[in-house]
């Protein structure tokens, strides 16, 4: 990146990117029979966040979650119950960290690198699900796009980090593994590093931004931005 | 509807709504195995066109559409050609219409009601998908996104439909079978009519914009807009 200024702030997605979702599998493969219909859930919801931003409406992620997976249900003609969206909402709130996650982050601030999150998710009371997973003490900040009551990809939920931290946007890389998280990053000009986590893959097409860093590994994504940007 | 103005012009959605997509099936079934990754494909297309729109970018949605199967066979590890884009965007320009779908258009045309369509597609050289299905002289206009280079729910589109009719936005009922897409035209001022076509359904959640009409047959919904709006 000889031609961008050096960031000074990593701006790291929570859900899937740092904490795993496929804690969530079982619960799909006993309300549907099929593991893998966590993939469409999470691909409806995402649209769904966004058309309620693009509508100009908002409702936290969590409703949005249970709405969803509702009307996943309704779609499959299987029933879904209150205590499964319970469930959901439990299990979304208690995932682990992948392996690669702490030794990333201990590289970077090792690097000099200030730290924090922004997650589609409203703030959680203590303990949180970065507390909850042992990683919260790496992130000087935790930001929610819940702040500004719009989602991600919108240009305000970054716009907002780099607000509250006295920065440019051009002073933050954002780390996702959703190229949606990095395409609207990179359009409201924060740098973009994607990461290639399971079924999470580049859209090569026509205007599309693409990312500056790729891997499918944190470790080794952490070391291309520590490169990259001196640190 | 007693509150509300009746409106003069009846707005399609037309993949899926008008046209059927399951004539897709065939293709996916072969590249994939599994004829209902059709819906994962489709739910990422529409992700990704509100993520461009977002971040405001724009990529038609025929070049987005094959990136996208792209994406989603790399997620899979299956392996797709360019044959397989070719064959994806012919088979799209070539849907034939619903059975339910000249029955009420006609109904609706005989109470009186101009109608268009609103579609994500770029426009078509002759000809077009409409005129292939045998339902193009049922309309008076056919509006794409493209001129606004914007995707719907944009307001921005339905606005554009309005403006062009030189009409306001809440003389235009928008009939779609996707929630996105009522969900944006009823934010932009617009009558919803929602058809509940085989996987999709309503989500009942807080601050979701809830449709004013609700059918599984285009019929039946026209018969309801008719008796709502006067005709």
């Amino acid at each position: 990146m000889p031609d961008q200024k050096p960031v000074s702030t990593i701006v790291f997605d929570v859900n899937e990117t740092l904490l795993d979702i496929t804690t969530l599998e079982p619960l799909f493969a006993r309300v549907f029979g099929d593991a893998l219909v966590l993939r469409e859930w999470f691909a409806e919801l995402i649209l769904y966040s966004q058309t309620m931003t693009l509508s100009g409406r908002y409702a936290p992620f969590g409703a949005l979650a249970g709405g969803v997976l509702r009307m996943v249900g309704a779609n499959k003609a299987v029933a879904v119950t209150d205590d499964d969206v319970a469930e959901l909402k439990s299990l979304i709130g208690s995932m682990p960290a992948h392996p690669d996650v702490a030794p990333a982050l201990r590289k970077l601030r090792e690097a000099g690198f200030r730290l924090v999150t922004l997650t589609n998710s409203p703030p959680s009371p203590a303990p949180t699900p970065l507390e909850k997973a042992g990683i919260a003490d790496y992130f000087d900040r935790s930001f929610s796009v819940d702040e500004v009551a719009q989602f991600k990809p919108h240009p305000a939920t970054y716009q907002m980090v780099a607000g509250a931290l006295d920065l440019q946007t051009d002073d933050l890389c954002m780390v996702a593994c959703h190229l949606w998280d990095t395409i609207g990053a990179q359009a409201a000009g924060c740098q973009g590093a994607f990461l290639t986590r399971p079924n999470n893959n580049l859209i090569k097409a026509e205007n599309v931004p693409q990312p500056h860093y790729l891997s499918d590994d944190l470790v080794d994504l952490a070391k291309q931005i520590i490169a990259a940007n001196g640190g």
